[in-house]
């Protein structure tokens, strides 16, 4: 009826493998989203994006509305048309990065009152008018609007913040406006309190949202705070609906997640490690930088699909960086891209066939052995 | 017998159309170069770059001989490979760049001693070494050992430094070490001197090089002083030869330099352009920082072949301009290359049909309509 829905097609334990519909296509899930901040995946085109596998992008609510202004992305044709990606876009409604990015910000129950990190311009983001915003953008899924609290913390203070996360989710979901296809989710807050995460879960389960997030994690804590908050409230959540840990993480982090259940990531990693010269591959992590790549002719990964880890040698990508090129950005973040989107396409394979347990293993012991063996 | 070849297909006047052959690939005449520097087109992939017609990649001595050193690029292959660049690579001497960019320059007779500007190493470029350096990075073309001198400059200091290049040039030829399909090419000094540009041309001449350049123009003289010293100097050079105006220029330098018999160009201003928010059109030169982009939904220009021109709304251009994004500077300096090569393919179709006059003419005419029309 609404056009959104999600499938599981293959479960491994906890893990499953299936599809997520939108208005602009299918997502293969466990599904790891490109994150195209201001309407652009930075330094890259978005066919090449496309090209590493990449089903869903994901918006910042912040960023756009107060550049180039929602509106004015609507005036162009929305923003699937604005960036050239007419696949599914996802859209975080502004909370978290209001409270990291932007400056004077004073949280009440109505929102956010704050002033822009670019020009000290002063703005309001509620429930209604972040929801309001991501329905003018056109995006897929829509984020309730939520508060993130920093871990570690008090008890007093995340239970408040949960509360108040609760309240808004309520607003959210009475302000969305999506058509066919779109579709709010809810974000279980909660911090590391296991037993306000799992109200948090349960009281957003009664709203009934067609996805739910856990977010406020990875924001300081160790691994094991995350996976045991996600042991202890993705059960809570309903097995027929897609499940988004937000900004995680790590290649670790996402095998760990998905095979706890989580369906959806989205993170910085991939693309800002490629800026900074560091390349996520099937033996580890390398830094392009490091003097001992200036002579190697091997490419990053000479199996890869992806052009960028396989046509060009590590002394090239470690002159790139040295140099200070966009190539070298460009190239790094692309190999990135891909080796998360394999490292999912390997995830889903496995699920498949029920051998997730051994393609962590053997997943693992490649990040170990480096390129030694 | 070398395998290097020039030949000219259709002449206008004294404009012509040719091809030049070369190790790796043919040249369509009048070509653009597309500025490499540093083994990268700022900002490119190179598999657009050839996209947009690109025939000829120019890579910079003096920068890979610093970094990362033409030895390095040797033992990895050669600068083609290098770059993925399997097309013809034109490097210049170092000669215009040791002077512009290095610190603490001392030219003698020998050469040019000097720091680098990047970490202060001292290093010599002679004619030799120049020609080493080109020939282990294993361009197709290698330009002379030359000093340019600024303009406005006297008389007699630029007499100086063309009868210095002279010798240079003897030095340069023997010193050349290329094989089939390579070749060394001379350069014209003499500054706005018409008499030491014709005695330049005619010393060159009689040292009988593969190809010619004219050199020291676009250094910050009127673009009157730099066509009259191409009128002089273009019919002192053979006609079975390669004439290369270096560093130039507009597209309408081009233009009336193609015109006036120049066969081969390069210019880093459509690159850096693109890199600070220029865009070159059909409607001339448009800044799309400018506010009055920002709510055009109109692309660059609906009928170009270039993705970067035709897909993407000036709207975007403008965003990205703005938001310093990198995908800016790469969809604007793919544009601008593009807009280049078009230039050049619809001069040399105009000269195959005798039909010159009225493309420059015509040409001219959008840049002065813009848009109105």
């Amino acid at each position: 009826m609404t056009g959104f829905s999600f499938t599981v097609h293959a479960t491994d334990g906890t893990a499953r493998a299936g599809t997520i519909r939108t208005a602009h296509g299918e997502v293969a899930t466990p599904a790891f989203m490109a994150v195209g901040t201001a309407a652009t995946v930075k330094a890259m085109q978005m066919r090449d994006v496309r090209e590493t596998g990449t089903d869903v992008v994901l918006g910042n609510t912040y960023h756009l509305m107060l550049r180039p202004t929602a509106e004015r992305v609507a005036e162009m044709g929305g923003l699937h048309k604005f960036m050239n990606w007419p696949h599914t876009i996802l859209t975080d409604s502004g909370g978290f990065q209001v409270m990291s990015l932007a400056k004077l910000r004073k949280v009440t129950e109505e929102g956010v009152a704050f002033q822009s990190h670019i020009d000290g311009s002063k703005h309001m983001l509620t429930p209604e008018r972040s929801m309001e915003i991501q329905s003018v953008l056109g995006s897929d899924i829509h984020m309730q609007f939520d508060e993130c609290v920093e871990l570690p913390n008090t008890r007093e203070e995340i239970d408040r913040a949960m509360r108040l996360s609760l309240r808004w989710a309520e607003r959210s979901k009475s302000a969305f406006r999506g058509g066919p296809g779109q579709a709010p989710f809810a974000i279980v807050q909660g911090g590391d309190q296991i037993d306000l995460r799992q109200a948090s879960a349960r009281e957003l389960v009664a709203m009934d949202f067609p996805g739910y997030a856990v977010g406020g994690l990875a924001v300081g804590e160790p691994q094991e705070v995350m996976l045991r908050v996600l042991d202890e409230t993705v059960p809570v959540l309903p097995a027929a609906k897609p499940r988004y840990l937000m900004g995680v993480g790590t290649p670790d982090d996402l095998l760990q997640s998905l095979s706890r259940g989580i369906d959806m990531f989205d993170c910085v990693m991939p693309t800002r490690a490629g800026r900074h010269g560091q390349a996520y591959t099937r033996f580890g992590r390398l830094n392009l930088k490091n003097a001992r790549h200036a002579t190697d002719p091997a490419p990053l990964d000479p199996e890869s699909r992806c052009p960028a880890a396989r046509d060009y040698s590590r002394a090239y990508l470690h002159h790139l960086v040295r140099s200070e090129e966009i190539l070298g950005m460009t190239l790094l973040t692309w190999a990135n891209l891909a080796y998360y989107q394999d490292l999912m396409a390997g995830a889903r394979a496995a699920i498949g066939a029920g051998k997730l347990g051994d393609y962590i293993a053997e997943t693992k012991a490649g990040w170990a052995r480096g390129e030694e063996a």
